[in-house]
């Protein structure tokens, strides 16, 4: 394959490699289904890091001449997609006047040339993501940890169907036309009681309504960052935290977690020799370990916030899925410096489906956080608000998260329980104090990719841990959510990854498990 | 005032005067409250370009070191908006252990420092606009054509109550979990069905879910658009449309609008001198105007596209509310040449505070908008698609749309009768087809928001039109909104305005509107 370089160019060497690749495939060379040399043999041809002819790999992907197969390599593609009739409809008769009997007269547009460079990058981590990630579909039969969502067998739907019918009824004018951006003055007021109760004191003008916490990260990474910008993050992490952080050019810099919180002296290094835009944490029941920071921790972390003048982002978990004795207080209730801004969610307390969430923020923030909002879809759903604030009001959100923090501590219980009962010493966990979910570590030289797909065949799922760290890191780990495990069924699940170790163990290689989707919430 | 400014540096001079006044400002020589020359004034004195200061003047507001305000001019800060206490209160006393009896220990954070750019832009946009839009509340008497809203008095709240009712019930442990990203099928497939009656054919796979129209425009733009891309935008057009891209970095170039759709031989001038990555436009009840492209230029303007291989993002305004004879299809219906990308929204048919939507594209473009979406907000309420769908299964949406459409009609027709019994020959404006609004064009030398001010006094209130143009044009032009005005109410309200138009005939100058939110709908 002739590929040639040139070293003393401007142009990255990874461009170089991918305009070539570009070059033969137009030309032919590269025959449409031919699979691309392994990018390690590539880089040995050229005498280059194999990083760099990976990267144009995905560049190639990601402009649309190639498509990648975990596990299998880089193909390319079969012919520039073409034009689905479906989506370019012949013009039917009614419109005939346009018909004078010629087809298209040009090529179709090439959409791939259009994408902006944060579309290219959403596209090469989700290509990322899906080669860090075989995963897990329901089969019948399957016990699956996988998923770290509430259960949707204990959601209180139908006190939720009269609360949505009496809105509508009392309000539905008004909750159904256009609505003030920032929300529902009630919710806001309920909220400002509600997080009172953990310690945190705000004003409702300092809450803006969002779409579940998901949006409060992409209005935030709006607000807050230019494309360069780096984003201190705890290892591991949320990784669609992760993902909206790159989206909008953010290069991420880990903060390892200990088990008391985020390694504060190695932010302090890491503050020294660079100066990240932002600080984004989980302090309490942090996923995927389900450990919470202690108050020394979470003092130390903001002292250094302070005098480094860098915002920290509180993913807040509800202290109320808090299985500890005492829960402890958002890190924004400490917070004298005033430098956190608080992301909240009724997901996990309540329904993650209705999409509501709420951010805590300094007014002249709150104020531009609200700017984007507006801009991305005027408002959320003032139905949902006050369908959400009507539950709330009649005091049914605390006996719901009571009831299933019950249930959710009971599995934690269980499954610990089972696992000390059932995996060998050499495999070790974290001890959740809340949230959902805890993160497993597998004897040295198990990859928990392989490891999962033995599991699938034993009849047991769970998320590998590696698109919870930055690149490359956690292949021995795995996430473990007991949330949505009936009790019922959580001993004969850890019976069977023990079972899937064993075998692991006997065979250590294995082909990757097929490609499903994993919920990685 | 001292601004040395340097002509040979590569420093644009906007920055340049910029840093020289935040540096005085800093110093103390500006004072707090200190009122700035008129950037008139001020650009006399350095020998620049008045558009130079006032974009200098803009950045400074952006960066927090001015405040500017309509019709008075710029000015110093008071200080450094201090941090309210309510956002960063003293710890409550069970956090105790943490206070060892010393406040914060550093300044606090200057939030302002840390906005990105695209924030700084969304600012400056807002700043802009409520300089452009004095403006409107509701008082008790007054009769509004400013909202180009649906009037909720017509809304089927009962209706939708009850199937909200019915899919909680049959489907709600379903509908309030995590559902994925593209939407809920049956609605998908509803959705290829009803578009197939205007002569669109589509797969339910080429439709993707969002947040009402403005998420499809924000989708839009993040997938496309990179700072610097420029977008051809017809002129006057949706003001939101406009912000969103210009968040993105985008530069608007104007194509003018004829009573035909938009000036296609002007875009063809302009695509022979700059390639826009999107054309945006609104061919079926176009707002402001209440016009419709005919079908002859919807061919020519996609032939163009097509040469010129330029997407065109079309903003579909439902042809069920147009009320003439023939309803047009929409432009990609006759999309030959695959170039339209399409918007659909439930909130001009049915209800705007559902915020649901949805966008048409080709696969490999929904593809990267789904990525886009995921990583916005994960997905839009299921609970609310299913009603929506429930709703639409009854044939409850032709039954209101037809009675609405009917309705509209009715005050479309009242609205031009009246404007054409009480206005004199001077004053023109568009004879809308569709929708909800019409534009109106004041007398040479009148300018709206002049006039605003005296229609407020009699009691009647518009939306000014220069928010629909780019920079500076529109003075003369308002927006008539007829949706939401009762009819018995709508000759009243031209009475009052053509007395507002007289009173400023008789004093053309008057101080501006006090500002108030206009609904830019």
């Amino acid at each position: 394959m002739n590929v040639p370089i040139d070293r003393k160019s401007p142009v990255p060497l990874a461009r170089q490699i991918q305009a070539q690749l570009e070059r033969l495939i137009r030309e032919g060379v590269l025959a449409p289904g031919l699979k691309l040399p392994a990018s390690r043999d590539l880089a040995r041809t050229l005498g280059v890091n194999r990083a760099t002819v990976v990267l144009a790999y995905e560049e190639l992907v990601a402009a649309g001449w190639a498509r990648s197969h975990v596990g299998q390599g880089t193909f390319v593609l079969e012919s520039v997609r073409p034009r689905v009739s479906a989506a370019a409809p012949v013009a039917p008769a009614r419109t005939s006047r346009d018909g004078n009997g010629h087809g298209p007269a040009h090529a179709p547009i090439n959409w791939a040339a259009f994408f902006s460079r944060s579309a290219r990058i959403v596209e090469s981590e989700a290509e990322r993501r899906r080669a860090l990630t075989p995963s897990i579909s329901a089969e019948a039969g399957m016990i699956s940890f996988a998923g770290g969502m509430p259960d949707s067998g204990l959601f209180p739907t139908d006190a939720f169907r009269r609360v949505l019918n009496d809105v509508v009824r009392d309000e539905g004018e008004t909750l159904l036309q256009y609505y003030p951006v920032a929300g529902y003055p009630p919710l806001r007021r309920y909220l400002a009681t509600y997080l009172l109760r953990f310690g945190l004191e705000v004003r409702p003008d300092d809450i803006l309504i969002v779409n579940g916490s998901q949006q409060g990260f992409d209005l935030i990474a709006r607000t807050f960052l230019d494309p360069g910008d780096a984003v201190a993050i705890e290892q591991p992490t949320y990784p669609r935290a992760m993902q909206v952080f790159r989206a909008f050019g953010a290069q991420l810099l880990g903060v390892p977690w200990t088990p008391v919180g985020p390694d504060v002296e190695a932010l302090e290094g890491l503050l020294a020799r660079r100066s990240p835009k932002l600080l984004y944490c989980q302090p309490t029941c942090h996923n995927p370990t389900g450990l919470t920071m202690s108050p020394e921790t979470a003092d130390r972390l903001l002292a250094t916030a302070g005098r480094h003048q860098v915002p920290v982002i509180e993913d807040g978990f509800d202290a109320s899925l808090y299985y500890g004795t005492r829960p402890p207080g958002p890190l924004k209730a400490r917070d004298r410096e005033g430098v956190v801004v608080y992301i909240g969610t009724f997901s996990k307390i309540l329904f993650p489906g209705l999409r509501l969430g709420w951010l805590v923020a300094p007014p002249p923030v709150i104020e531009r956080l609200a700017a984007a909002k507006q801009l991305a879809d005027l408002h959320t759903s003032a139905l949902l608000q006050a369908a959400v604030h009507r539950f709330c009001e009649r005091r049914l959100l605390e006996r719901h998260a009571a009831r299933a923090a019950r249930e959710y501590a009971r599995r934690r219980t269980l499954l610990l329980e089972s696992l000390r009962r059932r995996l060998s010493d050499d495999v070790t966990w974290t001890e959740p104090q809340g949230g959902f979910s805890m993160l497993l570590t597998l004897p040295d030289g198990m990859s928990a990719n392989v490891l999962l797909t033995r599991a699938l065949q034993r009849g047991v799922a769970f998320a590998p841990g590696a698109p919870f760290f930055l690149d490359g890191a956690g292949e021995r780990t795995l996430r473990l959510s007991f949330s949505s495990v009936p009790s019922t069924r959580i001993d004969e699940g850890v019976r069977r990854l023990a079972e899937a170790i064993k075998d692991t163990r006997r065979q250590p290689r294995a082909r990757s498990a097929e490609r499903v989707t994993v919920p990685l919430v």
